[in-house]
């Protein structure tokens, strides 16, 4: 546990990479256009925040390798799929994803309409295989993921987005959406991983939400600041959108010194919140602070 | 169980009815119109042919009715899904289902996206609820439906489907794509329903899958005859469109008696599969006479 947080990161995503090539259809398999494209959209590129959440979490509860690699591919493909199609003409008709044509572009809207229906489906196939923690822990693992992706999670908070453009949201309303848009995904990161090693108790369940919970607003703050401050090429996507598309943001309400300073009081939440953890926390409390400093 | 084929199955379509009507998210919650979109287009219509196939099956093992509920409920929220999604623009464009319009006619295209991937979502929330039956069976069901309803099953069957717009295909390469499109998840019923009530053994689980092949091959058959010969009021959804949008069917390879003559061959397959269950299978052989002899 010596290891830099900088170096624990590299070798996460390079484990997760690795993890996602294998449980990803084959591109040599038929159809092959629908699985190069699955590849293409998957691999090779993202910050891979919620596999590190995964692999974080794992950390409290001495988590079993195997099982966490299936939990961070499948939270990572529910993830990606949603980019994909979130990416499509009809919803943000966004080219540019993780600096590379987003699928619609590279193959065409059906292929993208294909790509993340069954990227959804291969995340519940690779949660439901295998066999290194009992049955009923790996249900429960699905459960946290089919309800944290549907419409009481990220679906609904993507429709509340959409029903939300041009109108003008208050401060609490704004929460709600980024809660369940992306919120949801991140907590459900954070509560595979620990699942991942055991059941938990009510009470590490709630230290864990208000920690997710947190960081989950926390990464939307920090979001809304860098569309407004950094340039596409960082960004690895099209800058300003939101503004452009007079989307309601953090920084629009509450202005960019406030919405840093926000960032900030998000991430000592963050870190108290897990403090009884003790040093088995590490990576969690590392992750806030990489939540808060990224620059893309 | 000497109720009538045509009683009987009314009965299990208004159960199944109720039990979507439970299992969908109510459309008083937020967000309103993602849930009403997703009650629009799943209640309310449709043969339900997965749902009776789920129950048909169920009686091979006395399977528990709570489950059947769940994994009929399910398995049809993944086949809605499908329509939805196939019904958009940039699939088949399609203004009409059930008699209905289309979620993306009614709402709007990003509403369909949406309706879809959150009804996919809710499928795996509805099989991994409950505690009816053991959890290592209730997991193989998760694993079951993922695998039919993924790039190896269902979406890669609309992969081929849609690379072969416009390309002759020989019969086997016919049968493949219905396999997969619509095969796989009528397959996942039978299990389904069987895995309901207990594990199954080899020989068990040889005959559904000779069964289901016959009936998934039967039911694209008489589909294409129907779209050559019905009418859009009868069928409730456009007639002719695979003629015109020139797709390969069992009518264009095989014309229309010899793809009669195959429909009631195949109707003998599956009535011959199931022999060795008894009167226990009475319903899956009226299944597939309903199959085989329906208008629409």
């Amino acid at each position: 546990m010596s290891a830099s947080f900088d170096d624990w990161m590299k070798s996460v995503q390079a484990h997760v990479e690795e993890a996602l090539g294998a449980f990803l259809p084959q591109p040599g398999e038929v159809p092959h256009k629908l699985h190069e494209a699955m590849r293409y959209t998957t691999l090779g590129g993202g910050k891979r925040v919620r596999p590190l959440l995964v692999f974080a979490a794992g950390d409290l509860t001495g988590a079993d390798t195997a099982t966490l690699e299936r939990a961070a591919s499948a939270v990572e493909m529910i993830h990606v799929y949603s980019l994909v199609h979130d990416d499509m003409p009809c919803m943000d008709d966004d080219v540019l994803r993780r600096g590379k044509p987003t699928v619609h572009v590279k193959y065409d809207e059906a292929t993208a309409l294909l790509v993340g229906d069954a990227l959804q489906a291969q995340a519940f196939t690779v949660l439901s295989e295998g066999d290194a923690v009992p049955a009923a822990r790996q249900l429960a693992m699905v459960r946290v993921l089919a309800r944290a992706s549907g419409s009481a999670g990220m679906c609904g908070g993507q429709a509340i987005d959409l029903d939300s453009v041009g109108i003008s949201l208050n401060l609490e309303q704004l929460e709600r959406m980024h809660q369940l848009k992306t919120g949801a995904l991140l907590r459900a990161s954070v509560v595979l991983g620990a699942l991942a090693g055991k059941d938990l108790t009510a009470q590490e369940m709630a230290a864990l939400d208000a920690y997710s919970v947190a960081i989950g607003l926390a990464f939307q703050v920090v979001d809304d600041v860098l569309d407004a401050t950094a340039d596409s090429a960082t960004l690895g996507k099209t800058a300003g959108k939101d503004a452009a598309a007079n989307k309601p943001t953090y920084v629009s309400i509450l202005g960019l010194e406030q919405s840093r300073a926000l960032a900030e009081k998000l991430r000592n939440d963050a870190h108290k919140a897990i403090e009884p953890f003790g040093d088995k926390a590490r990576r969690l409390r590392e992750i806030a602070d990489l939540i808060v400093q990224r620059k893309a």
